[in-house]
């Protein structure tokens, strides 16, 4: 016997619709590229997202034609979140920072028709253009008169002279529910990018499942930063869950060092921020050259690489804000767990409490999770067993785009490649990524255990710690190390560091310092290339 | 082009799994109408929801088939919410302050298979068992050693004995998400009640908004004690938000006076508590003659009725405690609207405030609502025009149960029979029950403006106000009042209590004080029963 309520599909334009209705004078504001500040309100991104709508409806796209964006967090983008998805066509968010023939490979795989890109980016539409088989309509984020008539690119049109004959009056088709709404690649460490597909049903879920009070607790009373970028993994979820919430929302553009950053959060009132560590670094090293501290700012999400416990000691500590330590994946629309406290630890000792929040945290409601040994059996959650992490949920992805790479699931269950415990409350903690593990004569050393510490010392900047192989012991862990500018410490005392902080055997065999370390499109340490780099390390003979 | 995220339906069953496997430690606290209080966790009752869904399988129960409630808020009826609809039966809550008659009439409507009922029903069960023609098992909410042996009734079994020789292994079916899983019977003022059939999708999408910061705002740091029925629509939800969250349960059981509810929020730490206007009258004349205060409780949701402004002004004035008024409806599941500040309100003065705090506030995402004039053209959102209230949602019903009283719908939108304004915020404010507006000389005038002047005066306990026939305005409003215990007020002091608060024209023409004014079984009063007793009223000449 089937309920009756009403039938109404879960579908991405209901979301800026709301937000215009509801929200109408509610600001978005724009860091642009041009570098001024651009301001809006929702009911001014409805009215141009229905354009958007239009435009591709004049241009002929069929459903599920793929529109690729290249391009900064800002208000055209967010047009095309909606205007795209929500008219029946699909988002694909390309990450620029990736080499431009990669770029080109992606839109071919995806089969883009069109491709919307900022400004900044025009060198690299320039190299690619002509590679991209598919793409007819080359769309520039400006104004018709910035832009340069003699590109050579075939098709290439301004964004606000596109849009600019069609009329905001348009209604949203309605479709089925599953139908695909948004493409994100993966950075691919190993092969080729795969395809994450999205649908509508898993990203309103994921919106409602995101400003749930116990993951980012988006509110109408919020102003919200979205550091990370709207290309990667559709900056977590932001733009779709601060629609539904009404959530101001302040858009960083390209400018994402520690100055431009601060200034957004105090001249916008900003309270909440999301992104990856290295940013903050950025944030917090401005912050104390400048002596300046936070006026509105409550809480920042920090996802995208484990967070070092010495940064959630300093928002704390020194600026009152709490970090959310957040984790997921691209094939989990990103959110698989955020780091809140339960009623009986909010009256614990701080030092207590951070021994909480320096995990990854808590299931978002939505997503299953369970760890495994490696002949697949179940583990405790006892905070101790630490096994491969295994995730299912109706936001989290079944195969990816084209059936590249085949099934990924284990038994309904997506593997994450990360080692993780989880705890009786549930916290979940990475260990490591599996691949990244030191496997040390029979033992597991985690990479990351070993360079949080690393990172905690004052001198040291950024840490990598990778397994190279020894004779005795299969592996031995190596540290990479870069220092922080004007500071100094040697190999003996960083290796004294360790001394008390964990078992004799997880201490670094060496430490090799570096002036930087290779990070990737998405701002991770790439350990693989420096595993590659180290390979014949000579151990000490010591 | 269809997603590739994972298929997994919304199903009820997921909350109490995720409730046990992530809370399982967090509690559930209930006042039993033995008297005493029951203390377990999240853990236990979901062990004990599975052994209720198994002793439902013992019984032969189809998929689809109705087991009823007749019960107070409790750890027993929780479990009955997951294992009944878990297991894929629809969960019937009944009513227990409707007559007698009125039990077997739903009961039999319903055509429930089972009916379990809270010992303190025992009177109303005996009266009516006969009558049911389609129960065939009585479950006792008790220890069997409670249970008297010479009640009589067939089929009669204590909960205890029921579920005690089924394990707690139990894997939850999987099945369409569209599938009934509970009913929920209008309280009926004319005609004969109606059912509504929720789904599980409608029901998790409704705890998803029921929980968002906007709505209830649930977490893991909250102590939550519904004080609104669990019969009457589901608690507003909270059973299944609270599962969903892992916030800690606190169960009134049927003492709802002003003293227990106090000791309860206190001996708890309760930190919200929701439930209709009356409850709160005797809880905050309780504090006041006591002089005691609140130690944890930060906010109250009140709705089913509208709230007082002086009751949320003494809340927060007196007890530092944030008024959540809320607006729903059985056929809403109920949530529609909860009134939430917003950024731009947050450092607006308390006068200010209030003037926003007073209505029923903003609609949960998943909730359209539009408000039309009679001949159904739509009104501007200008806080001015007032109009019925439309609404359309995924846990909005499409039909009531069995198809009883044709379609309810107008071109797809449900109509609500409120009278509301919208200002341009998207901010409700209900003026009347269209059925209750006075109709004077062309005018409208909203019964709860006059009332809501009349509970403001010192000396007036309650206060209804109803069109009587006029011979010359058609309508004109009178005012019939309770007043508080050893206070007095004459009728010309309270009409003088308007001068200067409303028109003239809109100030009652009489008064009549009455020892008590009558309530329905949802505690809302019922001013078609005065309609009935005073339409002869003879006017003051003057």
């Amino acid at each position: 016997m089937l309920g009756l309520m009403q039938d109404q599909p879960l579908l991405i334009s209901s979301l800026i619709e709301f937000a215009g209705r509801h929200h109408a004078d509610a600001e978005i504001v724009s860091r642009r590229v041009e570098g001024d500040i651009h301001r809006y309100r929702y009911g001014d991104a409805l009215a141009r997202s229905k354009q958007v709508a239009r435009a591709l409806d004049r241009l002929n796209l069929a459903f599920g034609d793929r529109v690729a964006t290249l391009a900064w967090n800002g208000y055209r983008h967010f047009e095309l979140y909606f205007g795209v998805s929500g008219s029946g066509r699909v988002l694909h968010t390309i990450n620029p920072r990736l080499a431009a023939d990669q770029v080109a490979w992606i839109a071919n795989h995806a089969e883009d028709r069109v491709l919307c890109f900022d400004m900044t980016f025009l060198p690299i539409i320039k190299g690619i253009w002509r590679h991209c088989k598919t793409v007819t309509h080359w769309i520039a984020l400006c104004e018709a008169a910035a832009l340069p008539t003699d590109t050579g690119i075939e098709g290439l049109c301004s964004y606000e002279q596109w849009i600019a004959p069609e009329s905001n009056v348009y209604d949203w088709p309605v479709f089925d529910e599953r139908s695909a709404a948004a493409l994100c690649y993966t950075s691919g460490t190993t092969g080729n990018p795969k395809g994450a597909l999205y649908s509508h049903r898993s990203t309103m879920l994921h919106a409602y499942g995101a400003a749930l009070p116990d993951a980012l607790c988006l509110s109408a009373r919020d102003c919200v930063l979205p550091v990370v970028p709207m290309f990667h993994v559709n900056a977590w979820g932001l733009p779709y869950a601060c629609a539904m919430t009404g959530a101001k929302l302040v858009f960083p553009g390209g400018a994402l060092d520690g100055k431009s950053v601060y200034d957004l959060i105090e001249g916008e009132g900003v309270t909440m921020a999301a992104g990856v560590p290295t940013v903050w670094l950025g944030l917090l090293n401005h912050m104390a050259q400048e002596k300046v501290r936070f006026s509105t700012l409550n809480r920042t999400v920090i996802g995208g690489s484990a967070c070092p416990p010495a940064m959630i000691r300093t928002f704390k500590d020194d600026y009152g804000v709490t970090v959310l330590h957040a984790w997921g994946m691209t094939e989990m629309s990103p959110l698989g767990t955020v780091c809140n406290l339960k009623l009986k630890q909010v009256a614990l000792a701080t030092e207590e409490q951070m021994s909480v929040l320096v995990k990854q945290g808590r299931a978002v409601f939505g997503v299953e999770m369970k760890i495994v040994d490696p002949q697949g059996q179940e583990l405790p959650w006892d905070g101790k067993a630490s096994g491969d992490l295994l995730v299912k949920g109706p936001w989290i992805i079944k195969a990816y785009f084209k059936g590249e790479g085949g099934d990924p699931l284990v038994g309904g269950w997506f593997p994450t490649g990360d080692v993780a415990t989880i705890d009786a409350d549930g916290f979940m903690q990475i260990t490591d990524r599996s691949k990244d593990v030191i496997k040390s004569g029979g033992e597991w050393i985690s990479s990351i255990d070993v360079e949080n510490i690393a990172v905690a010392h004052p001198a040291v900047a950024m840490a990598a710690c990778i397994g190279v192989a020894h004779p005795k012991w299969d592996e031995r862990p190596l540290l990479v190390v870069t220092k922080k500018p004007g500071l100094d410490v040697s190999r003996q005392e960083l290796l004294a560091f360790y001394a008390g902080k964990v078992a004799k055997w997880q201490v670094p065999d060496d430490v090799v310092f570096v002036d930087s370390i290779p990070l990737g499109a998405t701002g991770k340490m790439q350990k693989m290339k420096l595993r590659e780099q180290f390979k014949d390390h000579k151990w000490p003979s010591a």
